[in-house]
């Protein structure tokens, strides 16, 4: 058998885009995790379809979870991530949770004049503050893997960790040279604050042995990057997979993207 | 006379700390501003009693503005910041406005287990939203000011500029020396948060001939940064109008400290 990635890992925002192809290059991998929970809004809604197929096919390994209830300042409502976490828990026991993949985001586009106080924090809440709570919450899951790994000090996506998808309009060092083919304030300035919130989580989960990073998929045909990217979801992801897995305590608290390459701040 | 720094200057958070040590070094100094209007949110409440007696002093020049409301997402009730606007447009006129300070802001430190979301929010509520909407509400007083020295492609803040307040803990290049000493999770999220604005401003502003930079003000004795801080207000004002001063287009876009010292984003 191949070496896997990792036991168990969770995938939010997993019914469409980057995240289902996530879900569907895991599954379909012999070295994927043995337990995927597939974490959506909305398990039930009609963007949900595909997602509960894969599922119905692959029912031993994929666990469709609701996670976040609605697109507000409830995204992550307590309760809803209380639950989901009982429902991980139970079902990775003692073994923890290897490895988390925030994936789930929202771009409003706007220019100064069109952005509204609302906009800046519906997007912020969505792609900053959701990841957080959720990795505030399954903390102590991913503490239980880290620690069956106690004997070493290394760190990776087997052991334990945090994926945060961030995209390149976050680097701030870049940002004079593509501001002006999509200005985008909400989105921007969000994905530099999950920029900080990464690089905090990595610094602060570091003496636990969770390795945090974030990743830029690159830019990937799906709703959110429209019919004229230059890259498919499964190019994208199979990038991502790849890095991902070749993870060491050397990329904790950076940025790279879906080719491994590093992005500045 | 002395060559003044600017026609005319608004200071968010004016009322104490940093933005009242602003207003009273600006309003002292023979080179200081025409018109000051000193923003804050409670211009009637005990605690602005110091700038209302310095404004009292000093009639011609200080005007005491109210901008923001209260603390919550009301921060920057868009009927506040519209009336604001008003009474600055009646006085400084055709002149329009030179110079924001975005000085208001915020602390509400927590660890990741002691962070709720509505923390998250609210600190971006009032680090990052607030600066942005006063941006967007300002910017034809800004651009007025800036068409004044139509002739001259330079920029500086005697011609039109907006001086976001950041922060040393903003820096995610930096965050590994001192996360430690100080997690601060809502606090250095929205500074990070606040520099993406600040760049995205920068860039979308240019053409107007605004220039845009945040400044660090050095740890500072205030409630914020508490009496162990090594610098007074005093001080560390004396060189933040020092380097706002000295503003060319080569620091539009930058992220400098209280002595023009570089920070890496
Ligand atoms: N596509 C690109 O070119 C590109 C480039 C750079 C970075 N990224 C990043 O890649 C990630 C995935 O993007 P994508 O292209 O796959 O986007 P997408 O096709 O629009 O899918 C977005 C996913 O996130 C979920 N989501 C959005 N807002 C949410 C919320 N408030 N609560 C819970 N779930 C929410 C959606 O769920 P629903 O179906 O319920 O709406 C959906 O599953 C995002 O973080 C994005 O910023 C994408
Ligand atoms: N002190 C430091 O060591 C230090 C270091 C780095 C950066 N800074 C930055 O410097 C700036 C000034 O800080 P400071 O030390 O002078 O802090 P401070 O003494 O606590 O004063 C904060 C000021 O901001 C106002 N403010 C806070 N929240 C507001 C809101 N939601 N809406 C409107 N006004 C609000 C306060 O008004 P009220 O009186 O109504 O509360 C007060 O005028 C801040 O942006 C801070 O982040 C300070």
């Amino acid at each position: 058998m191949a070496c896997r990635i990792c036991h168990s890992v969770l995938v939010t925002g997993s019914n469409r885009g980057i995240g289902l192809e996530i879900v569907r290059q895991l599954v379909d991998s012999p070295s994927g995790p043995v337990k995927i929970f597939a974490s959506c809004r909305d398990p039930d809604g009609p963007r949900t379809e595909e997602l509960q197929e894969l599922a119905q096919k692959h029912q031993d390994v994929i666990t469709v979870v609701q996670l976040v209830k609605n697109f507000s300042l409830d995204i992550c409502s307590s309760a809803s991530i209380k639950e989901a976490l009982k429902l991980v828990e139970n079902e990775v026991q003692e073994k923890g949770l290897n490895l988390i993949i925030n994936n789930a985001g929202v771009n409003i586009p706007g220019s100064l004049a069109d952005t509204e106080k609302s906009m800046m924090v519906d997007v912020y809440t969505s792609n900053v503050v959701g990841p957080m709570m959720v990795a505030k919450d399954f903390r102590a899951l991913l503490c239980k893997a880290a620690a069956q790994f106690s004997h070493q000090t290394s760190m990776s996506c087997k052991r334990s960790a945090i994926i945060n998808v961030s995209t390149l309009l976050s680097s701030i060092t870049i940002c004079p040279e593509n501001f002006s083919l999509a200005p985008m304030y909400p989105y921007r300035v969000s994905k530099a604050a999950l920029n900080m919130l990464t690089r905090c989580l990595a610094e602060d989960l570091k003496k636990d042995g969770i390795l945090v990073m974030a990743l830029h998929p690159g830019w990937v045909q799906t709703e959110m990057g429209g019919s004229e990217a230059p890259l498919t979801a499964a190019e994208s992801v199979k990038g991502m997979l790849e890095v991902i897995a070749n993870l060491t305590e050397k990329e904790t608290g950076t940025l790279l993207d879906w080719k491994g390459n590093s992005i500045p701040w």
